[in-house]
């Protein structure tokens, strides 16, 4: 059976469930019941019944008709990947269609068929509060019936993948910095100072950093499926008990966090008894909709943000002491990579070709060798020429492109160490550049270099500072469609919030000892990219002044650089920061290639 | 009877009048009718009750005590002004006291005298709805009766100001640009698609733009007292019939605009059976809460922006063409005074003293010889020396200083012009200067030339560039605390929303024909001050970019300049605009003297 008939049998099968509950339509949205950015397989229920693959979209089933909205980076990916099945594409201006739209959507269809009474479903544990909250709004005002505890893959879904068992380890508290029970302790009183007792921490993240866990369910991201529900003497884990060695178990003992098994967790907020009289913190935002009815039984004490979301973007000394551990050897493993990429360009056309994808195994296999090295930190993205201009590009067996010694490969990569986690984009010039190619690199740079310099008042947001990455580039009326920089895990999510350098309005302030990325780009489609990226430490450069300060360690082509266009400072800030960057990284190297080649990276750009 | 009888004595009859109606508590907010920058002596109840004359405060009475809510501009002041009255002052971080705080404190004040139901009064036409709306939730939460429709202003003023009776004129179309009746459709139109058919204009800007007619009712502002209803078919301006000369009454009925008292709004809103069935467009943050209640018993369709608050600052051919034309008047005027004060500086201790007070009736005796002026657009600030660090400084006879040939002089003034509304800040070197006045002199005026040379996207928010005109004084941990600019109005309010350049979060796109100006700005308190400021056109520059085009016209001290500190590029900048200053002004000049002065002033700077 070919991949399109699979999903119209699934469609189908669907449609008779559907009947048999009275639902008018089921809605499929892209997220799981912890709200991170990589769902593990077994929640992919809207690529199961779509067959669409993309991280962003949501799939609608109606008795008679299948849609499936997705934002402009998977317009076509989404057409190719629904040819012959059911599924219509709706082109989406932005990331998650509103419920509105989609309440809108399966209103007009139902006028159609001639439906009146209409039931719409969707599974209460896969959609965030504040979206099912929404929906219910929306559907109310269209006189539609909402339910969200019916859910079709546990009865459909053969072969569901399962959720992953492997055991779950201690982060020693000479990476964390800080005991569970200090972090345990912070947590409670911020949700006492909020008016209420109690909290239910649902994002993976938050629990691994809570109660310095790591584990390796989520792609890239070294976290565990569990809830954690902090109580006023207690905490309890839900956790699938195989994952819980008995090293783990006597560790959560000590520090007073009880376990019970993952899918408990609706039985317990339902019928244990010591819950009774509390009022809990809950963020709308990341908690799931069946949760969210689950602790409003008990008692809402207050909607806020989780308290750890903040706490755990302020590293403290040993994190940083980490970072700085970690970035040391992912500075090794890009100076070889480098190098080995020259030496392999130079050789010319007779040796074994260089792809994107064969950069990607080296890097990620120079990666490996380095000590305390576990995962990529996400999907390396290598982009040659005209790829380099796709900002989400991933390279396929099919669309693998050679190297050759002209253009640029724009190379955005990061590891998971025990120590750290890294986030670095270097764009290398591989030979001949076109004027386009070296003004636009050019640009990048200068805007990278100009927020790096930037001195602010603490507090600052990212939204206030943001346009200093563009201004050099918006001269030439070049621009990036994506946000400037973000927060970066601690060994946990490459992507941490709430701060981000951004455009759009966000309001979380900066402060010291944050960590965030700079990364412009342009992207000139079916020519070239470029992006130039440094994860940094938010430093302190006076009272209540803030810095940037590079954590990430290697050097920056200049090559590419149109000198006339840069400004004194901004090679004062190159130089220097290549001077740090030698000193540092040449004491590493045991190879005289290597080291050679850092030295002349490394060397004093520019006459002034 | 001394200042601090005559407030006792007020607060005194106000608590028998308080009694008399079962009150506990009466604010007195800084707001009017019409929710605008400047309010008429007619509504200035909280400076009748409290003796205070900041333009921001909240006075509360009980029958025990009195408070006085400002910030930090006026906290000094505040307290001088209070002296031996029963006001005590409350230093308030943000200009308006939360509804939340006025109620807190109310509701302890409470507490000490053992009341137990509480009322409290405000004059619900001299606040806006969303205030109102605030303070009904925070008294309701506090079981606080609140009532708007008690004021005792009328009945204990004694030698009220009655409301100004000056006569309205029309605005001629050669300015406006555009009719009357096209602006009252694209109106109805807006209020149409969102989703109502009839609207209340309440700001008396905007009344003024829509009707093309100009009044004297308040300070600086060609604006007159008045209501404007705009219904499907007709409009309803509600105005004293004194200031309607027949001419404009001709031109009103023309129109179509009625014509009613102005104090018969309350009765015509409860009476006419033509408003049956209409659904009005309201904005609450603008209108009333009385005016809002009266509405609300017809029927509101939508609570929304007024359209007109964005539909002004869109300006049309004619308003730029008067644009230009009042800033070479403006530049003529600010030439001869500063080849005036530079003569009169240089003629030495022997002459008759130059002071902050006699440098503004210098100035504004210049701008009143240009053709069409009609008035000064704001307060004129002169500060010399330490007073220029007092950011809303207003030179009085007691403050007066005497200028020496030594610092810098700051002069912050406009005019209205019956073709358009200046804007402009010009820090003067009256001699030496210290190191750090010319470092922070040539730092104010690098984010100046910073922001002037943005290019950048079409819808750009102005919190979005505001950081460029802060860059470079951050870097010297320096920072003000106010906006780095604002629209002007064309004849009308010299600040004018709702676009700003502001850190604080402004939503309101940038956009093509507006004006905004850019004012950063250092002040050392007790040492100096120092802000450059030019009026600002945006203008398109290719499809869907935007840059800034100085509208103000006229040279920019250069002698303080630290010229190590600008880039090649700013001083290009610089010498560019005074090319420009030059070639516009210099054959609008008649006086040798006053020719020689520009011809210098704007001298090529520095060696590049």
């Amino acid at each position: 059976m070919s991949k399109s008939e699979t999903i119209t049998q699934r469609v189908e099968s669907l449609r008779t469930w559907m009947r048999n509950h009275g639902l008018s339509a089921y809605i499929f949205p892209s997220t799981d019941p912890h709200a991170g950015e990589y769902v593990p397989d077994h929640w992919k229920t809207r690529e199961w019944i779509s067959g669409f693959n993309g991280s962003a979209g949501t799939a609608v089933v109606t008795l008679t008709r299948a849609a499936l909205w997705t934002d402009s980076r998977y317009w076509l990916a989404a057409e190719e990947q629904t040819v012959g099945t059911p599924f219509e594409v709706v082109r989406c201006g932005r990331n998650v269609v509103t419920a509105d739209e989609l309440v809108a959507w399966i209103k007009n269809e139902a006028a159609h068929t001639g439906n009146v009474v209409l039931t719409v479903g969707i599974d209460g544990w896969c959609v965030p509060q504040s979206y099912a909250t929404n929906l219910a709004s929306a559907t109310a005002a269209a006189d539609i019936v909402l339910r969200t505890d019916l859910e079709p893959a546990s009865a459909l879904w053969e072969n569901r993948p399962v959720l992953p068992l492997s055991p779950i380890e201690i982060h020693p508290l000479d990476y964390a910095g800080e005991a569970a029970q200090s972090k345990m302790e912070r947590i409670r009183a911020s949700v006492n100072n909020q008016g209420a007792n109690a909290t239910i921490i649902t994002q993976l993240d938050e629990i691994a950093w809570t109660l310095n866990l790591r584990g390796s369910d989520v792609h890239c991201t070294p976290v565990f499926v569990a809830y954690l529900i902090l109580l006023p003497e207690k905490a309890i884990l839900f956790i699938d008990p195989k994952k819980v060695t008995p090293e783990v178990n006597a560790y959560l003992a000590d520090i007073r966090v009880g376990t019970a098994p993952y899918a408990s967790i609706a039985d317990t907020l339902q019928q244990s008894r010591s819950f009774r009289g509390l009022r809990f913190l809950i963020d709308p935002d990341t908690t799931n909709n069946a949760i969210y009815d689950l602790v409003s039984m008990i008692g809402i004490g207050v909607e806020a943000e989780c308290p750890v979301s903040r706490m755990k973007t302020i590293k403290n000394e040993a994190e940083i002491r980490g970072y700085r551990s970690a970035m040391l050897k992912d500075g090794v493993a890009m100076v070889k990579f480098l190098r080995w990429l020259e030496d392999e360009m130079s050789i010319g056309p007779t040796n074994e070709p260089i792809t994107e994808i064969s950069v990607d195994r080296k890097l990620t296999a120079l990666r490996a060798e380095q000590s305390g090295c576990r995962d990529i930190s996400f999907d390396t993205i290598a982009g040659y020429g005209p790829h380099a201009a796709i900002v989400h590009y991933e390279a396929t067996p099919e669309t693998d492109k050679r190297l050759e010694s002209h253009g640029l490969l724009l190379l955005d990569s990061g590891a998971q160490y025990v120590d750290g986690t890294t986030d670095i984009t270097r764009t290398i010039a591989l030979g001949s550049l076109t004027d386009e190619e070296r003004r636009d690199y050019t640009l990048v740079l200068k805007g990278h270099i100009r927020l790096a310099m930037a001195v602010f008042p603490d507090g600052t947001s990212g939204t206030q500072l943001d346009v200093l990455a563009r201004y050099a580039m918006w001269q030439d009326h070049k621009n990036y469609g994506h946000g400037t920089g973000h927060g970066v895990g601690s060994y946990l999510s490459v992507h941490e919030g709430p701060h981000q350098f951004r455009m759009n309005w966000m309001p979380a302030p900066l402060h010291a000892n944050m960590t965030v990325t700079i990364e412009p780009g342009i992207y000139i489609a079916d020519s070239h990219g470029c992006r130039t990226e440094n994860t940094m430490l938010i430093v302190e450069d006076g009272e209540g002044w803030l810095r940037l300060d590079p954590l990430t360690l290697c050097p920056i082509d200049t090559r590419p650089i149109v000198q006339e266009l840069m400004t004194p400072d901004e090679v004062e800030y190159l130089n220097n920061y290549h001077v740090r960057v030698r000193e540092v990284l040449l004491p590493l190297l045991d190879n005289e290639a290597d080291k050679k080649w850092l030295i002349k990276a490394t060397e004093k750009y520019g006459n002034s």
